[in-house]
């Protein structure tokens, strides 16, 4: 099962070639994460109706202040098409493709909105990230609810094509 | 009359002071702008729901490629309160306090989420834009469609209280 | 007297228009901002040469951890004439025009690189920042050493040629 | 042989965690390729003084206008380190672990800035870029003058020690 984000383009994710920025990218996988992943503030709890964005999945404490830092580790993209501007929200899909101890491992494709066709798939890509203490400074283990919530999004992981030499 | 746009803050939109980055206020207003005065691309048009945000003043076409470029002549911003980290998308006011021959002056408060109690007034600003023919590079007219569609949200600009020397 | 600060664009400053963004703007105001007046980390001030930007005016402790935090309060930019993209560094003109109790007014102009003729000015900008105490929230005074570095600095205001209705 | 490029942090490249986003670091590589391959504008070959980045390797017309688009096609970064504000510019060394036809893999290591010790190594990167013709769209082939140029700074492609599931 996947995670169907929709995370809008701003305008000054393009840069001059006309399309969205290669570095801009990940910013749109760091959105749709943090959407499915992190627990909602409180105002957000109260304001959010039903059909929230993660309403299972977003239990990770992880804001400015909150005892757990989620640290990248490792990064890999794909691109496969230039974005261009566009007004409606993109579809980021997400995924789990590993659990750790103290880490995990997810995937992406970044899709057309949801409802255009031809659907094109402009990216794929995956991030390994690692939980960590803020007090120690040291890799937390993935607790029982928060490995409850995100087990139901395990699919296997992206082949990758095409990697550098 | 004003519109209301919902923009969702970005994780990166806040800096090592754990809230928004001054500069990063102005992209807030940019974003609001172009979901409130940008026609939309054909794709938007044909998924877009009844309840679209500018629904009646997305008449400019400025997109990449259009006819016209809106460009950003003078900037104010007068900023009232450090905006934290939140998930719901901020309320961004915006109206019309000019328009001129080839130029518009907007206003804008940066509001709290919709509903959300108390609301607070993170920032107020205020803008002109010129707009310019691509081809010519000189400044063009408002057409009397863009007039019709932004005179209903015209109203007195921010006076702003803190000037500097 | 006027600071001349180095400023590199990069790539990404330029939107899909060609030219750096108008949010992106006060981005290289920021960076003039902070190498003309924040003290250098300890890295920096062994390995800085004589000519270091800033010698004589880099003493505020504005740092992430330090006691300061430089917090803007009112912003005003005027942007004359697009920038597209080049590899020298701008030259950003940077002075101050007004030194209260715990606030300052500077302005800016951001040129040409040096060296390069004709030289343009692109925007002329005015900012207003309070130095706020991290542990209590609020303002405090400029000290004698501050006073004492930033004075030489001190010119008349920008006057703005173009301000909003 | 490796290139060393020096890129300054900028104030808002550090996220709420206080230290440089997962996806800003990106940019970081963006920079020194940028410097490192494109062939500098008019202005700056003029202004330039022999110690010019990219004196030699700076051969590579990818400026907007330009013939040649280089677009990214894949991109990997392991992070090390988290990186704290610094004044200093970071030194990003830089190097060619493959020409391809119309494609190149470059490798990065993001390290502490020059003369600083001890040397940290904050991150590990690959992008592979593709050269494409603006006009067809489609792939260009590497022309001698670049191969020359590109040549000497070819070295073994970074292993990475950590890759998703």
């Amino acid at each position: 099962m996947r995670l169907n984000v929709p995370i809008r383009l701003r305008w000054s994710d393009l840069d001059a070639y006309g399309h969205v920025n290669n570095a801009e990218m990940l910013r749109l996988l760091e959105e749709a994460r943090i959407l499915a992943l992190w627990a909602p503030d409180e105002a957000a709890a109260r304001v959010d109706s039903g059909e929230a964005i993660g309403a299972s999945t977003a239990v990770l404490d992880s804001r400015p202040g909150a005892d757990t830092l989620s640290l990248m580790a490792h990064q890999e993209i794909e691109y496969l098409v230039p974005i261009p501007y566009q007004r409606q929200p993109l579809n980021v899909q997400l995924w789990v493709s590993g659990l750790g101890g103290a880490s995990m491992d997810l995937c992406y494709e970044v899709r057309s909105p949801a409802g255009v066709q031809p659907e094109v798939v402009y990216a794929r890509a995956a991030t390994t990230l690692v939980l960590v203490d803020r007090e120690s400074g040291r890799p937390r283990r993935i607790n029982e609810r928060e490995r409850a919530a995100w087990s139901p999004y395990v699919e296997p992981a992206i082949q990758f094509h095409r990697r550098g030499r």
